[in-house]
């Protein structure tokens, strides 16, 4: 039996997912400076396999993709033999730059494939950072030796410094589960904090593991994984050029290789996925630009899940809603009248708002307790705030995670080019 | 023949649209502060008809529409036989307040006729402010009297500035036009700062005229007009729950009534009409929440009308566009980002981009040119700035109008209701 995205979700809450440095048997890394855009930081990433790894991507849906997604997408589609490197640059996204920016893509898997003695077709190639510039070869080419006789497996808190742009944190996240009597390690890597919005964003995110999964199933996991965790993010509605999460399986833990999503190990490596990707994604939303709230929108009633997500949506894209949290004030108005432009059907004498477990607004109309004011204004004060809205129609769910609208993302985004 | 919207919107250029107080043969109004929320301000407008006026109305889409729309609706869905008043406060919305604020809406009103000595059913009401607590009538019924006493034709000014919220000025366009050898006047006054967004804003607009125009056809043009002014701008992306346009025409000018919607007359007047509405909806957002920008972004070469305006509206949404904008950094990526998330069709090689007439993007590409950058700068440097993006795939095109996103924007809104 398929599992359904919806069971998925609640059963990663059986899995423990920790946010640390990690190991994973079948690869190493390595992380450095080249200078190209920034200075005095780590800005080039190099994930490498011991032998070839089971890898599948998901990429953003933006008409103008970026080189280094057209670069992977062709690779991913052509080479089921197993992909053997990732080489991730931060500063220049490599996007919006034509046929040279294509060329310079390829060339930086060459240069990778160069160093590591292997085929540039099985080198996978990640950019972030400003559209527009081309990336230069030079710097790229000057580190590429250094990180190929530098790669460790202990090196994945490196990596995730060195793919930052605005982020203020590295993102690291680990899970175990035992497959066949194997001791199995998820492990990520993410970066991402403006430019959030579903179907990716200014994301992108490295999982790998040292579990056996068929190529073709884990391009299934991952597509599915992608839908509950990290497209149910938002920062501010902006979808980038360059979002990418790839998955690698290396194989050394030995279990019986994963070659159906239906089976038993495949539910069980999935949750893990899940997990990690989940938490990942909170993480981005945490190091959102400026945010200083972690926001989880909760939408039931709806008529269909894509209802639900769509009034979910809506809230969390809202620059009103979004000051409002940064503010602490408990303007529920917002939010329902944001449910309301949403679009898609709901019932206005049915809707209910609640924030943690505080009723404001029950069958289109404030909640008239005097106390609610007081105890919704406690909610807004938190770090974490959660906001349940069943609109009265139906059964549709979907939960998304967004984070406030400060000051300061107005001054990183007014000041981030310059 | 019935006259594009396009063509209409072309041809407004020749009508002269003044920002001043004005005179509308028919009509008189008066101001008052009523205390109701805000103190020491005027906070409530009446606008009342020598005679029974023709009427029309378009009204916000948000599905929890606020008791005065539904009032609105109601009565101009059964009255033909004209309004005498509209009655407009500012400072409490009167939404999401159930069958009482129902109530309080339709006693608003009676207030009004009592003291106008006309029906209920031909009064109008219109609220702006907070999201949820009930309208008071005492407040009302203690302005009223005054209200009706002082009614007079040049207190246009004043009924402007009743109307405000977070608005920091009062907002009046005023046309002449000639129907039949009469001179006819359109005046219009609109609030709206923020929640401003398509289909609507917390935007009221209410535009009078001595012209005599039958309730259908004024009807149809008010429509209309919407479609290509009101429904055009975007502060936040935010729809409200009270947006309400209402217009009127006396019949005091003595010109033919205008009783078909594609006569001669009936097109001269939808030009005046859509004149004032189009600046209307300009100083909307040039008094958007903290804007320093005014910005205008046409798009062409869609493949149709709407995937135009969708591509636009994004673009004019994106708050990391909108924050480019505030910090005067020329980041055609993002806005060439923001259209390739727009989820329509378009052509990344052959997509061109222009600041002004500065073309920063051309077939897919930055334009290297080394002045570009400079140029584009100064460009974003002015107070108005014109974005031209063609998608390059067809013939669909649409204007739409935005402010930036400044610290003040999240200043206004994390502090509003508190």
């Amino acid at each position: 039996m398929t599992l359904a995205p919806a069971e998925a979700a609640r059963s990663t809450r059986s899995v423990a997912v920790a946010r640390r440095p990690f190991r994973i048997p079948g690869f190493k890394v390595a992380a450095a400076s080249s200078a190209m855009r920034y200075h005095r930081r780590l800005d080039v990433a190099l994930i490498c396999a011991d032998q070839a790894a089971s890898a599948a991507g998901v990429f953003t849906q933006n008409r103008f993709c970026a080189a280094p997604v057209q670069w992977c997408r062709s690779q991913l589609a052509d080479d089921p033999e197993g992909i053997k490197a990732v080489v991730v640059n931060a500063g220049i996204a490599n996007a919006c730059t034509g046929n040279r920016g294509l060329e310079m893509a390829r060339r930086t898997a060459e240069l990778a494939a160069t160093a590591l003695k292997v085929d540039s077709s099985r080198v996978l190639v990640a950019s972030t950072g400003v559209i527009g510039p081309q990336i230069e070869l030079e710097p790229l080419a000057r580190v590429m030796p250094r990180l190929a006789a530098e790669l460790r497996r202990d090196g994945w808190q490196q990596a995730a410094e060195a793919i930052m742009t605005t982020d203020t944190r590295p993102k690291l996240a680990t899970a175990q589960l035992d497959l066949d009597g194997r001791s199995v390690t998820i492990g990520g890597i993410a970066k991402g904090s403006g430019m959030i919005a579903p179907n990716m964003a200014t994301m992108l995110a490295f999982v790998c593991t040292d579990a056996a999964v068929d190529a073709r199933v884990l391009n299934d996991m991952l597509r599915r994984s992608a839908q509950t965790t990290l497209n149910r993010v938002s920062v501010d509605g902006d979808t980038s050029t360059n979002d990418t999460v790839l998955a690698l399986a290396s194989g050394h833990a030995g279990n019986d290789p994963i070659a159906a999503i239906d089976s038993p190990s495949a539910r069980r490596f999935q949750v893990g996925l899940e997990a990690v990707m989940l938490d990942l994604a909170k993480q981005i939303v945490l190091d959102g630009e400026g945010a200083t709230k972690f926001i989880e929108i909760q939408v039931r009633g709806a008529r269909c899940a894509g209802d639900a997500r769509t009034i979910a949506f809506t809230i969390a894209h809202s620059p009103l809603v979004k000051t409002a949290f940064f503010g602490e004030d408990p303007n529920w108005g917002r939010i329902v009248a944001a449910a309301g432009r949403a679009g898609v059907e709901l019932d206005p004498q049915r809707t209910t708002l609640s924030f943690a477990d505080v009723v404001v607004f029950r069958d289109g109309m404030p909640v008239s307790n005097p106390d609610v004011e007081q105890q919704a204004g406690a909610v807004f004060r938190r770090k974490e705030i959660r906001v349940q809205l069943d609109v009265g129609i139906g059964s549709g769910e979907c939960v998304v995670y967004t984070c406030d609208l400060s000051y300061d993302y107005v001054k990183i985004n007014a000041d981030y080019r310059s």
